[in-house]
């Protein structure tokens, strides 16, 4: 990888972007998108993040023999969604030290890219068979950070 | 067991109620509980059905080396629940000499006791392990009548 | 329209077909799609088939003062759909003189077009106002299926 | 009311709790709670809060002309909640001088009272015709907090 793609991929940026379509189904009595459900979306932009850049998935971690359970999320509301709207939401995955997986996230409205919503959430690692948490940094993140280029 | 008690627990009566207040998590933009929720009401008045009359959860049954999956599901509304009201569950086991659990259930607004919803569920029985089919009625299903009363 | 097209789109089929990307949240202990899930994807369906075949979703509906339930739903598990799966949701416009809409629904999972679960629903015309039913088929539904070509 | 019982109800202590039973569809494929259903059973906490101290319902507040939407979350997942789990929602009044409302919530596992999950909301006044946001506290919440005798 030469030097400038690692300024591309630099650290802390690596950054990937979906779009979700309002389900009825999630617009609350007040007419907006229930705030739970940004936690999906949120997973959503998660998932296809690790998808993206190979192996940072619930599937994938697990035939490692681990877990990344949620342990900590955080949400700000902008403005509200409504049914029709469309939501960009863009997954940042922000580097540690520690034996975490940091995550922030922008949802934007298409229509007009507001920004509806902000957040971030820290994962940690269990081990599968025991549940216990896993202290240091697993071989494979090692291997998947080394993989993108982040130090 | 005596044949009176042998006469309340009739074949196919064995029926359990449950109290549920509405979310406002689960009412819709028109302001009535979202037609979707009813499958949980089920399941919530299944799942209670099976720990009041022992052995019939899914938990259980896994342990017995079955998953019980739904394959045919009917709902029928009547009236809209909202938010504030509770609902009532009513679970009814439908007995047949197929290998099938068969429910179902009448959701009542508690207010007046007027019938919200109707249903029906029908659910076979697979191996936990491979995923197969079991044409026949299990052991533990077979016993689980038995101890009920019903034939 | 010539008589050709009038064949293409026959009284009774009216047909969508929507991609749905099936996501972490709706996977179960059992790690298939909850049952429940499909009545959101049903859904999904049906609100795409009405923006494609414009004017029979919840917003335009209510514009013209009505609303209209869910009165019943029934759904058929065929095969299980999966964390990764992407399922085709099948909306099919099925005419009635009565004044209902009635939809069915065939969900594929994409991988192999395997028939995962199958659907039916009937839906009434309420007055958003006062909530009565209205027994007379609307005259915008009237509109909707000259519009293309249902008798 | 003496002085006895203003000191047990004191600025910053209106707590009520709930038990809410864990549903078999709010557990993930690792077989626990998923993190997202904790939204819930804060929005269950405090809808409970807002009917045992009267007038701080959705339902209510909108009657006065407000929407009192959540504009920040925070979640802190500390053990898993499984099927069959009990949960005790704890939610308390925290008070504010700004025009907002705050609440922070434990959640604990009944069967040994560990805490399961601790979070944070935070609400704004928004007109319900127009949307806007209302910097100044409504009278109705400077009157609710005079009646629990908060400052």
């Amino acid at each position: 990888m030469t030097r400038n793609s690692r300024l591309i991929v630099s650290d802390s940026t690596l950054t990937h972007r979906i779009k979700i379509k309002v389900r009825f189904s999630e617009v609350d009595s007040m007419r907006v998108v229930w705030h739970g459900v940004y936690v999906k979306y949120f997973e959503d932009g998660r998932e296809a993040f690790g998808r993206e850049f190979g192996g940072l998935n619930y599937d994938t971690i697990e035939s490692d023999g681990y877990y990344i359970p949620i342990v900590k999320l955080e949400l700000d509301y902008k403005i509200p969604l409504k049914c029709g709207d469309t939501a960009i939401v863009e997954t940042k995955f922000i580097n540690s030290r520690a034996a975490k997986i940091l995550f922030e996230y922008v949802i934007y409205r298409e229509s007009d890219m507001a920004v509806a919503a902000t957040g971030r959430s820290m994962q940690v690692f269990t081990h599968a068979d025991t549940g216990e948490l896993e202290l240091n940094t697993p071989q494979f993140f090692t291997d998947w950070k080394k993989r993108w280029n982040i130090k």
